[in-house]
């Protein structure tokens, strides 16, 4: 395997396979770096309405194959590790992976966000044995059983839209006392039957013997302490961004995220960020598509000048 | 007519149908003033090969058609004017247009570019007999006949590739020494018997009695004059942000382009500018996209807070 590249992506997203269709078409030797799944959180979308070109839709599953698919037609190499660093000796750029040193002349940091953790009590033991962080892999193992999504924005939403096919009832808990999800799947969820909404409330443990239980809520506005029976427990309470061991030399907001200029450069020359783990990044598939794009333009520039 | 919306988009091309996508998923009553053809500059790509999502490619205007249907069937309205300016009395913002006035809380400016001029002797007097800006309309007008393509970049070399399916001969006359297009399309226009090139040479003037005969031509580097026999001048060399008539309060960089933040915010509160338009944009379809579901989350911020 080819060890040297022109160009080093890190994580295979739609900012990333964008950002690599973008550097390959400019036949710039092109090397993505996945870690897990082509597709990074797209994947989880059971259905994207809101990608431009689909009107009627797509799952993330299928968008994520025809982005890899296009990307690869010009020359993108995929590898499958762990990108655990990147090393700067004398104006090359190193990134350490799992698979090995690959170095670059340039980098662009495209690996996104993973879902973020509840932090309660129960959370971590019963992991895959109730508790899930995706709808889309999990949720028809609920079927006919009552099951709980936390969260409010539009991956909750959309979640418990999909997990009400299979579960008896679905119930969403959400900490403020309205949704944040766009008002059209707050329409939708509001029509489902088998939806209902827990307001103000927040989860402090998930229990079970050997899978889940029931939930110990407490209600932030009365302080009332409530539990809630449930068989699955589908936390969707936000992205946090996947900067933990990339971020040594670059500059970060106060959540983790990696701030760039309007070129997608970073305070260090050669080195992009894209995407979700961008500051600022509307963590939307097509604008994460979007700087993948505008960095893969200052990636050439760089490079010719 | 409704006269009175949450948002008004300016300018149907990528970044306004999909922040006209985004507001209309977000229930804001939302209104698209285009002034031509929806999909804007995208409808004069003959095959877009470098949009997320379509590892085959898609043409320009079917790709248009998808994104207005998409935008359209979340209730996004359109109507077909010129909007010659904004004013903002008291805090709301009145949209000039050949069909009245809209008022709006934000609006997002989208109007994005045009073709360059060359401005050079002949040049308007002979648009549209043999002087073109639009190879997609207007190469199969050339059958037979050979045609001059002046530029280098993507658009130039894409349609100097479309011509010759129809012209006798294609020369592509650029300023510099070398192509700008990416070189995935250098590679195609090299490859190509029945393209030739002048290098570092420009235009000085279209000549011709009714329609184009010749071009009058300088070579930069030996100051030798020439004249090239052709029946057609396919002219691509660059874009231009129209701005001029919605300038008046925001702030421009030296080439016309609107300056934002990271937000797509321009100074003006609740005006924001995407796409083309925009400073240090990338000229993507899928960057303009992305500017435009980024100006919408901001959006839907403003409204509600």
């Amino acid at each position: 395997m080819n060890r040297e590249y022109d160009t080093i992506i890190i994580g295979g997203g739609p900012a990333g396979l964008t950002a690599g269709l973008y550097t390959s078409r400019a036949r710039l030797n092109t090397l993505l770096i996945e870690m897990a799944l082509i597709g990074g959180q797209m994947t989880s979308a059971i259905w994207v309405e809101n990608y431009p070109g689909f009107p009627e839709g797509i799952s993330g599953m299928d968008l994520s194959e025809l982005m890899h698919k296009q990307a690869a037609e010009y020359g993108v190499k995929t590898v499958f590790a762990e990108a655990s660093g990147i090393e700067l000796p004398d104006g090359k750029k190193i990134v350490k992976t799992s698979e090995g040193d690959f170095t670059a002349k340039t980098v662009i940091i495209a690996n996104g966000s993973r879902r973020a953790k509840l932090g309660v009590f129960g959370e971590d033991e019963l992991t895959g044995k109730g508790v899930s962080y995706c709808a889309i892999s999990d949720a028809e193992s609920f079927k006919g059983l009552p099951v709980a999504i936390i969260g409010g924005g539009n991956s909750a939403i959309a979640e418990a839209l999909h997990t009400a096919k299979f579960a008896s009832k679905v119930t969403v808990i959400h900490r403020r006392k309205q949704l944040r999800a766009t008002p059209i799947l707050q329409e939708k969820a509001f029509a489902e039957p088998k939806i209902d909404f827990l307001w103000d409330t927040v989860v402090e443990a998930i229990e079970g013997a050997d899978t889940v239980e029931h939930l110990k809520l407490n209600n932030l506005k009365t302080a009332g302490k409530s539990t809630l029976k449930v068989a699955g427990a589908i936390i969707s309470i936000g992205l946090k961004p996947s900067t933990e061991r990339l971020s040594e030399f670059l500059e970060l907001d106060t959540n983790g995220h990696i701030i760039t200029n309007n070129k997608m450069e970073t305070k260090i020359p050669g080195i992009f960020a894209v995407g979700d783990i961008r500051h600022n990044s509307a963590r939307q598939i097509v604008s994460a598509a979007g700087d993948g794009a505008t960095a893969a333009t200052h990636v050439r520039n760089f490079l010719t000048h």
